[in-house]
């Protein structure tokens, strides 16, 4: 069984979702949002770090998963999207773990099937793949479902029909 | 007198240079780069972070100044550079320290007269104005120019003739 850590970034907004691993199933422990209000760059990428740090030591996870940023026209936003998936990157790599990366559209297809998958669509298969899950933001159903998409993969090159797994 | 560390952020080069602002009297303290080789994001991102948190306890600053990113057409750079800037703005944070931003233009401006000065006049002043300095790099130089800058903008506004200064 494996703890595995999904992270959605962005400095307003920073989806995180905790799932454990055992083969091919799948177990919801924790989700949630990191907010930080707008203003200097330096006390928001603080406070996300010291949040994002304060999960990690709740909830110990043992794999993370980070969406892959993708780039767009408005240089701005990729700046300050950048800014913030570098805290989601470093705090994983404080505590040492391995960390995933998957494309957005990778993450939908793994996880709803298709590429173009709407955020019903995401909700509902998170919700399928984790039974009694409360979701607390589309951003944390994202996490959710990048940390789903890292259990998919982890398990996939090595064992695809490991169902017990090693502790 | 107070200390003040210039850095210019960058994922292979971040340079960093620590100067010592006594009233208009300046000091060089240090300066180097830190360098972190092509691969994964993650491990560079804790590299850079525990080389800066490193600089940050040798030197204790007090007071710290940043190059603000220029957003460029290439929207990949901006973002590796967004990525190395989060961490050049996360450390002085964490040791508590308020972060002066300004733009290379500004920075050119203060410390050399004119907005659009290349890397040769920007040595020549620093070395002017810090005098024996060694400069490690170009990144360096450009740090140092960055502390210089700083520490001329935090006496201009409120007593532009102090020499003497408080401790």
């Amino acid at each position: 069984m494996i703890r595995v850590i999904g992270i959605d970034p962005g400095l307003r907004n920073l989806g995180w979702g905790v799932i454990e691993a055992d083969g091919v199933r799948l177990r919801h422990v924790a989700n949630g949002t990191l907010h930080t209000s707008a203003g200097d760059l330096a006390p928001r990428l603080l406070s996300l770090h010291q949040q994002l740090t304060g999960i990690f030591q709740q909830y110990a996870p043992e794999t993370a998963a980070v969406e892959q940023t993708f780039v767009n026209k408005d240089a701005v936003a990729t700046l300050k999207l950048g800014q913030a998936r570098a805290i989601a990157v470093l705090v994983p790599a404080q505590f040492g773990l391995e960390i995933g990366e998957y494309a957005p559209n990778k993450v939908k297809k793994t996880v709803v099937g298709v590429g173009h998958a709407d955020k019903n669509q995401i909700n509902h298969m998170v919700k399928m793949q984790l039974p009694g899950v409360q979701i607390e933001s589309p951003d944390a159903a994202d996490a959710l479902a990048i940390a789903i998409c890292h259990a998919y993969y982890m398990r996939a090159p090595a064992a695809p029909k490991i169902v017990g797994g090693a502790a």
